[in-house]
This record gives C-alpha cells, sequence and structure tokens, in this order.
C-alpha cells in the first residue's frame, strides 16, 4: 500500500472550501480511483474564523501560506489564494524550492511568471499543474497535452469568461443596457475586485495564453496577447448582430502562423446557430483543431465551487496516480520564446459609427475604406432624429491591419464622431 | 536521455497506416513532448504487399502477430487488427503476459473480455489502454478516468456511431428511404463487414458498455447493454420529429441507480436546436455528467484515419511518458460486478403504428395505453388511402415497463398491424 498524498490547501474562498468537501467525502471513491490515500493535513486562508460550510477541526491552520508550503508533511501544495504575485507566488515557490508539487487554479500568476515557474519546478524534480486555471470544469489542459499530444495544433479557440458571456447573454435577452447588466452581474457577485480584469478581457486573456503556450509549445507570452474587452459592445450592436443571424461573444483565438503566434481576445460575431453562439451565460467553450484530429469542441461551466474543485482533484489525482508531467506539456527548458504575430488571417467585419448628418458623410466613410481596398457588404444609414446618424456596415474579408487604416483615414475626414465599433465575423 | 519508446504495430488497415505517418512524420514533436524517442520496430498485417501510401521497408515484418507480439524488442503491442476474438485477442494476450503494454482500438474485444484483459494487465505489470476505442479521435476515457476522476459520475449520454448518424442525417436531409441511405453509406465503405454491427447498435453498445465502466467503476457488462438499432425508423419518423422540432439520434445512456446499472442504446427523439440535435454525419458527442462538474459535452470526429490515429498515439504518448494507469480507471480487481438493472427513469414516448381502418380502433389503441397508466399528449391518423391508417402518438412522462405493457396489450386488440415503432424523446 502506497504511503497518502498529503495535501496543504492555500486559499479557502468557494473553490478551497470545494477541495476541502470533495477529499472529505469522496475518500473511498478517490482511493478506488488512485490506489492511496488522499488527505490534507493543513490550511491557511486570512481569516481563520470565517464559517465556510465545511469544518477545518481536523486540519492544522498555518497563518503564512509560505509556511504551509514549507512543511515537511505536505506533499502537494494546492494554491488557491489568486493574484499574480503576493503570497500565492511566494508560496508557490517555497513549495518547488522544497521539490513538492503544487496545484494552482491561478491563471495571472501562470500568464505572468509561467516560464519562470515551470522552471523553477523541473530544476526541483517537482510538478506544476493547473487545469483549473483554464475554463473551469472543462478538462482542456489535460486534452491539448495529453489526449491531443499526437497532433501539430493549428488552431484553438475559446469563450472563457463566464462573467462577460453572462453581460452579453442579459444585454440580448433581457434588451438591457451595456451598464445594466454590468450592474445586476456586480449585484450577483460574479465580478472580480477589478472588474477591469473580467470586462477588460484580461482574465480570458491570461486563459488564452496558457492555451497558446500548451498548444504550440512556446512561452507564455501573455503581453503580445490583442485585447479588447466588451465595454463599447452596445445594446445597438446586440440588436443588430441578431438582426443578421449572429451573437457576440467575448472570444479568444490564437494560432501559429509562418509570421508567428497570433493570439487575440476580443468581441466577436458568431452565427447565432453555431455551438458558440448557443452559450449561454456561465458557460464556457473551448474548440481545438489539429492537423490529426479536425476538430474538437469542449463544453462545461467555466467557474464555480464544484466545477473548478473538479478541476483541481483532477491535478491532485495525477498526482496522486504519479503523473506528474511538464507544466506546459513538454519541458519547460524546450519551450521557444513566442515570436507575437498581428493577426493577418482575413475576416468580415461589422462596424458601427456615428456620422454627422451632412452631404457627402457617407460617401467619405465608403471611400476610406475603398481606398484601403476593402469592399462593404452591406451598409445602413438608420432613421434619427438628433443630427447624428448611426451607420452599421458589415464588409466583405479583410485583414484587421487595412481596416485600421480605413478607421485612421475616417478619423481625417471630420464626419466620423469617436472612433467606430469594429468587431470582426467568425464563421465558425 | 531515456531510451526510445519501440512500438509494433499489429493490423495496418486505415488507422495503423495512419499511426506509421506519425510516428514517422513528428519524431521531434513526439521527442519534445514525451522527453524521448518513440519509434516502430515491428509491423504485421494480413498482406505484406499491399499500398498503404507510407514505406514498410524500415520495420521488421512479422506475418503472425502473436509473434510480432512477443518479440523481446517491442515495449508496447498497438493492436489495430479489430474483431473481438481471433488475432487480436491472441496477440494482446501474448503481449501482456509478457508484461508488454498494449493500447487498442478495439472496442468488441474489450466489450467481451475487457474484465479478464484488464486482469491480466494488473496481474503482468502491464497497462492496458483504449482511447480509440470510443468516439474516435474524442479523448473522452482520457476526460473520464483522469480529468473527472473527482466526480461521483451520475450520467454518460452519447452519439458514438458515425455510420447510423450518416444514414439518419441522409434520411432527414436527401429525403431518403432507410434502405436508400442505408445504400449509399455501404457504396461509401462506412458500413462494417457485418453491418448489422453498425445498424443493430452493436458496435455503439460495446462503446457505451466500456464507458459505462469507467464511468460507474463496474465490470464491463456489455450483454447487459438494452440494444435497439436504427432499422425500423422510417421516413415517416423521420419527418413527423422533424415537424415536432425533433431529430433521430441513436442515442446511448449509462446511469448508475439504486436498483443497478442502466444502459441503454437506442433510437431517441432530441430537441432539434439542441447539441445532439446539431450533430452531423460522422461527428460524435459525449455528454459526461458529473456531481461537482454538472455537464461537460464532448465533440468531434468518430472515425477515420486521423482522428483515431490521434487517439492512439495520445494513449502511446501517456506510456512514454510514463503514465501508464489501469485499464478501466481503478485497479481491475476492485471493479464491482455490474447489476444491470431495465431502465426506468421516465420519458415521454414517440408511437407510430398502423391501425386496421375500421370502427373504433382508435380507441381501442387509447385505451390500451390509458389501462397501463399512460396518458396521451398528442394524437393524430393520417390522411390514408389503403385500408392501414398510420397513427403518430405523443405520450407524457411514462416508463418503458407501462410502455411495454400498453404495446403488449394492443396485440391483443387485432387493430395495431406489426409491432409499433416506439421511440424514446429525450430532451437534453
Amino acid at each position: 500500500m502506497t504511503s497518502p498524498l498529503r495535501l496543504g490547501i492555500a486559499g479557502l474562498g468557494t473553490v478551497g472550501a470545494g477541495v476541502v468537501k470533495i477529499v472529505r467525502q469522496k475518500a473511498e471513491l478517490l482511493s478506488h480511483r488512485t490506489g492511496r490515500g488522499i488527505e490534507i493535513v493543513a490550511v491557511s486562508a486570512r481569516n481563520r474564523d470565517k464559517d465556510r460550510g465545511v469544518s477545518l477541526q481536523p486540519f492544522d491552520w498555518e497563518d503564512d501560506p509560505v509556511a504551509l508550503a514549507s512543511r515537511d508533511d505536505v506533499d502537494v501544495l494546492v494554491e488557491l489564494i489568486g493574484g499574480s504575485d503576493g503570497p500565492a507566488k511566494a508560496a508557490t515557490e517555497a513549495a518547488l524550492k522544497r521539490g513538492k508539487d503544487v496545484v494552482t487554479a491561478n491563471k495571472a500568476m501562470l500568464a505572468h511568471h509561467g516560464q519562470a515557474l515551470a522552471e523553477l519546478a523541473e530544476t526541483n524534480g517537482a510538478a506544476l499543474r493547473f487545469e483549473a486555471a483554464v475554463a473551469g470544469g472543462i478538462p482542456v489542459v489535460k486534452a491539448l497535452t495529453e489526449g491531443l499530444a499526437g497532433n501539430e495544433i493549428t488552431r484553438v479557440m475559446g469563450v472563457m469568461n463566464g462573467t462577460c458571456n453572462y453581460i452579453l447573454t442579459r444585454m440580448e435577452s433581457g434588451g438591457l443596457t451595456y451598464q445594466e447588466a454590468f450592474d445586476e452581474a456586480d449585484g450577483l457577485g460574479f465580478l472580480e475586485a477589478d472588474p477591469e480584469l473580467d470586462v477588460g478581457g484580461i482574465d480570458a486573456g491570461h486563459k488564452l495564453s496558457l492555451l497558446s503556450s500548451i498548444a504550440f509549445g512556446t512561452q507564455v507570452a501573455f503581453d503580445a496577447v490583442e485585447l479588447e474587452g466588451i465595454g463599447r459592445v452596445s445594446i445597438d450592436d446586440i440588436r443588430q448582430a441578431a438582426d443578421m443571424g449572429f451573437k457576440i461573444k467575448l472570444l479568444g483565438t490564437c494560432r501559429m502562423t509562418g509570421r508567428g503566434l497570433e493570439q487575440r481576445m476580443a468581441p466577436c460575431l458568431v452565427p447565432e446557430r453555431s455551438a458558440l453562439g448557443q452559450l449561454d451565460g456561465g458557460t464556457n467553450m473551448v474548440v481545438i483543431e489539429g492537423d490529426q484530429v479536425g476538430q474538437i469542441v469542449l463544453r462545461g461551466a467555466g467557474a464555480g465551487e464544484g466545477p473548478t474543485a473538479s478541476a483541481v482533484m483532477g491535478d491532485v489525482i495525477d498526482i496522486a496516480r504519479g503523473y506528474r508531467g511538464s507544466t506546459f506539456g513538454q519541458a519547460a527548458s524546450s519551450l521557444k520564446p513566442a515570436t507575437p504575430a498581428k493577426s493577418a488571417t482575413p475576416a468580415s467585419y461589422y462596424l458601427r459609427m456615428s456620422l454627422t448628418d451632412k452631404p457627402g458623410a457617407l460617401a467619405k466613410v465608403a471611400t476610406a475604406l475603398g481606398d484601403a481596398g476593402i469592399s462593404i457588404n452591406r451598409m445602413r444609414q438608420y432613421d434619427h432624429t438628433s443630427d447624428t446618424a448611426p451607420v452599421l456596415i458589415v464588409t466583405h474579408k479583410t485583414t484587421r491591419a487595412a481596416l485600421d487604416q480605413a478607421i485612421d483615414a475616417m478619423a481625417g475626414t471630420g464626419v466620423v464622431q469617436g472612433t467606430p465599433v469594429a468587431l470582426r465575423i467568425e464563421r465558425v
């Protein structure tokens, strides 16, 4: 009989409490599945007295997560503190330096320090695993690094921020403005302390940068993700998109091209009846394309106690079984620095802008597009009462660079008010 | 540097040739991902001279797969011969007895001999892995046995036979009769040598029995799968279902209940706009429900050279990395014999039957249903020119046992011609 695997859990929010419940309540199931016991030795959190719906009596308490990570009787640190630096990183480093394995749900930490931490793990013969950091309960890290490891991955796409998806879904189903839907999500506790992490696309961008590393064997390059949040999506955009048979989703895409690695996280139009278009609320979806397997689609809950704890336990169970693999699917020392490339895959774009209502305004916009080599698929100017005319344009396929050139030229015409909203149309 | 992993490949059909191509053409990628070389030492097939689009020159040839499996220089037997017994089983046993690992795509062999082979593997310290046996390129065995291993699985459903899905899709999209669509699939080479394996639901039933073993920790119990093929689904059924917003899919379901293990593979009505309803042609889908994770949906190609070879390589790569796990997700000796239970989850049913056109006929059918405690949601008798009246009934929720009782009673009335077609309506 192998000795039990001993966990130290740092961070006892929703997910931490969920992990404690699974380890305590499913001891028999886990021991059948791993051939050994899994037990919690000690825990650490900011507030010892908070009621978490689960007894912490049987475990040692550590005020300092670094002290927890350093205990001789802890085999695996489960890091659920969060935040890219501070105590989460200090505890992770302390554990890895002592050759202890780490299971984390911390996308921000890995997006910023993934390469250094993976190297630290490797140097010390420790495992650093992060299934719970990406797409909640969906075992997508495992699918990419293991199940599909016989493929050259050609593209990965994902809707991976439940809060943004909730806001966009409520704008559509409830006819709410962006601000109303944002406030509703806030009231339900869906938003991070810094909401920009969610609505600015940063959280989803963190996740995308981890997926592109494991998909393409490159070092995590979060700073190279082209990021655009959902803050400029209006109820008008939602309605116009719906009229054309589309929904708007915050969609991440990464591709390896001859020019380098494209990574983009931005609101896009996707066909209403596609798998991505039918995603509601907090559900996540990841689409993986490989040269052998074709397209694999994975869907599931992207957050919450059960799903995230499920992902944490997947990693813990792997370690209990002795599957301790490389952090990013191959030796950290063999990951190549990413060469970022601006995304150049042509697409149709949705453009919405406000024009000063005077003769020739529309012609000037059309000319700016034509001069950039962009042809127009549809163009509509709407009824209006003010002296500002709302205009909607759908382009034929073009590149983002050509579009940016046209938008710059429009700014010089003096007839376009503010910056147009430009959303890529993804026919997936 | 670890020594290379040496493969012996038995069976060089489409999938075997695909595996040879990946190992030869992706040597660098594989060695980055596993930290060691993967090489093919020897191969075996029935016909040495057939052109497989790939050179076999570099490999030793063995006429006898058992001899291949027994070679001292083979670490892993890749069994792609197929068939539940015969050379596939003999070679698998020969390899396992010598402590060699086996990777197989053979659902029939595992459905019939899975428990004995898993025990043989365990006794000899060998791994027996079968990702490619279920749902082609979708890494569902890995998702269930590893990624979601922290869950109690509550239900698994799947559309896992691409040929049946192709036939049903063509009946719907092309307005073909069952026989026409069957012949078309046959002409395209989609059907097994014994077509009953496909259209009788046997192949899909094999896969379901493997999934229920790993989901519930029970010994494979293929004989207990309630099996129904698609042979009685008519173009009328497809059209009637479409009128009500449904599609017909050969759907497998397994659940663990207080009474025992339910396993059912049968054509069902699923909502047209659901994820299952939108599956076309050869695409497979598996839906997994766990107590922690909620619902996870996996979609991808269910067959073909690339997708199946991708799944084989996932297992080979795991073994190269030293992840050699138990066949069915826990020690074979700890798998409990399944207690089969007839499925008793209530559902609405779609019934189609032919009535002798005489007064009171419809009333007799309605009485048979009422006597069995089944209430009717919709009932329609169609225009007809012959003296046989086609009748369609949709019931409110009832059990299969009550429905069978009603169908027995109908037989006694003398007004129902033949046996009614009864299809479960799954609102997933």
